[in-house]
């Protein structure tokens, strides 16, 4: 082989979503591509991973000659097959994943497979970034989205990231014309107001389904979700130390150390 | 009804795991307990929400007089279930999360089932506590618990928790008198080393099994991880904002917002 960085792709979405042949076809000139990717959806799945099931590993055709896998497992998964089992334990130079039918800004990164996919790279110290499209329609246009895909992978390719390993993209549903740029972000502090629909099952019993609506009270112009808001690519970086700092000192000083 | 607190308990290892049953013998004496946990064992879960399926809830009588529901789904799935449908969108004074069996110190936060759930419940400014013993076995001896689970839960209904709403608490697997004490920590930058296990099903068609080892390069005196190994109790104030802030100027400076 050459020295071509090799770059690890996958999503949440599954191998056959219109989204990753999109995030495939704008990284494939950056070097050798290796796709490991759920062999059906798994959206929501969060960090997510299977412990008590054994897990299917099968090649795939279905992007010309790019080597690919499907797995039966979780995005979480996929990566740790890829660097395992695929990889042979070869560290990938990139993990990207997605790109997402829909939004993975604000809170949505935690329940985002697509992020915790590359996440999880990001924990094997490989740069990773998560790329979503605001848009959840099957056929939604995802052209407008590679330009902002090349540009980033180009970056990150070229200087690598340094005080994290991890962003979250995401790419407002936008021609590309009225795309203004990117805006380096923090996640805005929104959340979902959760409405559960009961109905009666063919059986007559009772089931639950959960729908819902974004919110967000975060006020900031410097959010992910103020950039989509006005037109520009968001880019969050992201990090898996969940340590919140700054409670540190009021419960140290609650004498609560007993 | 009268004042006394309402207090949300649930896990990941599902409504019959023992560990739940000492969780809510821990805390039945602070409020009114009301139970929403997984009706299976949902482990390694994350912050995963089932949106593809409905999903069931039902009363059960399994705790004595305490009220109790079995979900079909993830612990964050019983966590807006129990808001929704239970609490009829009363918000709970408490969410207790655990004691799940095994550790959910350092990376294991990202993957926890329990701490995803607590963390759920503190999207909605709920104080929330998830709790782990550092013992995988079912017949796991959770008495030693007790006395902190009751400790930390008397100073969060008296005091609140006011810069996150959620703590990270880990208990070592020691006899009560070799405990000695609480320590607040930050999360340990420790991860997983994996190995698949490869072998062929009875059928003759290759499966992949996870299997792991936790690492800690870590060498702080301030983590969760050395708490837990000096014999202390951890607790770590966690948060769902995942921003990487000390990444922000790094990028910002990097000329990438063409």
């Amino acid at each position: 082989m050459t020295n071509q960085p090799v770059i690890l792709v996958t999503n949440d979405d599954g191998i056959t979503a219109p989204g990753i042949r999109a995030l495939i076809d704008a990284v494939k000139d950056f070097g050798k591509v290796i796709v490991v990717a759920p062999d059906k959806p798994q959206s929501a799945q969060g960090h997510a991973m299977t412990l008590n099931l054994p897990l299917r590993l099968r090649k795939v055709n279905i992007f010309g000659d790019i080597e690919a896998y499907e797995c039966s497992g979780t995005p979480v998964d996929c990566v740790k097959l890829a660097k395992d089992v695929v990889l042979e334990n070869r560290a990938a130079d990139l993990c990207v994943s997605g790109v997402n039918h829909g939004s993975n800004a604000s809170i949505n990164i935690i329940y985002s497979g697509t992020v915790s996919a590359a996440m999880e790279a990001s924990l094997e110290g490989i740069n990773s970034i998560g790329f979503s499209l605001l848009d959840f329609a099957y056929n939604a246009d995802f052209e407008p989205c590679k330009k902002y895909i090349r540009h980033l992978v180009r970056y990150v390719l070229d200087h690598g990231l340094q005080k994290t390993k991890l962003l979250n993209v995401n790419i407002p549903k936008l021609p590309e014309s009225e795309i203004k740029g990117i805006k380096i972000c923090r996640q805005a502090n929104g959340k979902w107001v959760e409405e559960f629909v009961r109905a009666k099952d063919p059986h007559g019993r009772d089931y639950y389904w959960l729908t819902g609506e974004f919110t967000n009270p975060d006020q900031g112009t410097d959010t992910d979700i103020w950039a989509l808001e006005n037109g520009y690519v968001s880019v969050v970086p992201s990090q898996h130390d969940l340590t919140a700092y700054d409670a540190l000192e009021e419960l140290r000083g609650a004498d609560l150390t007993y």
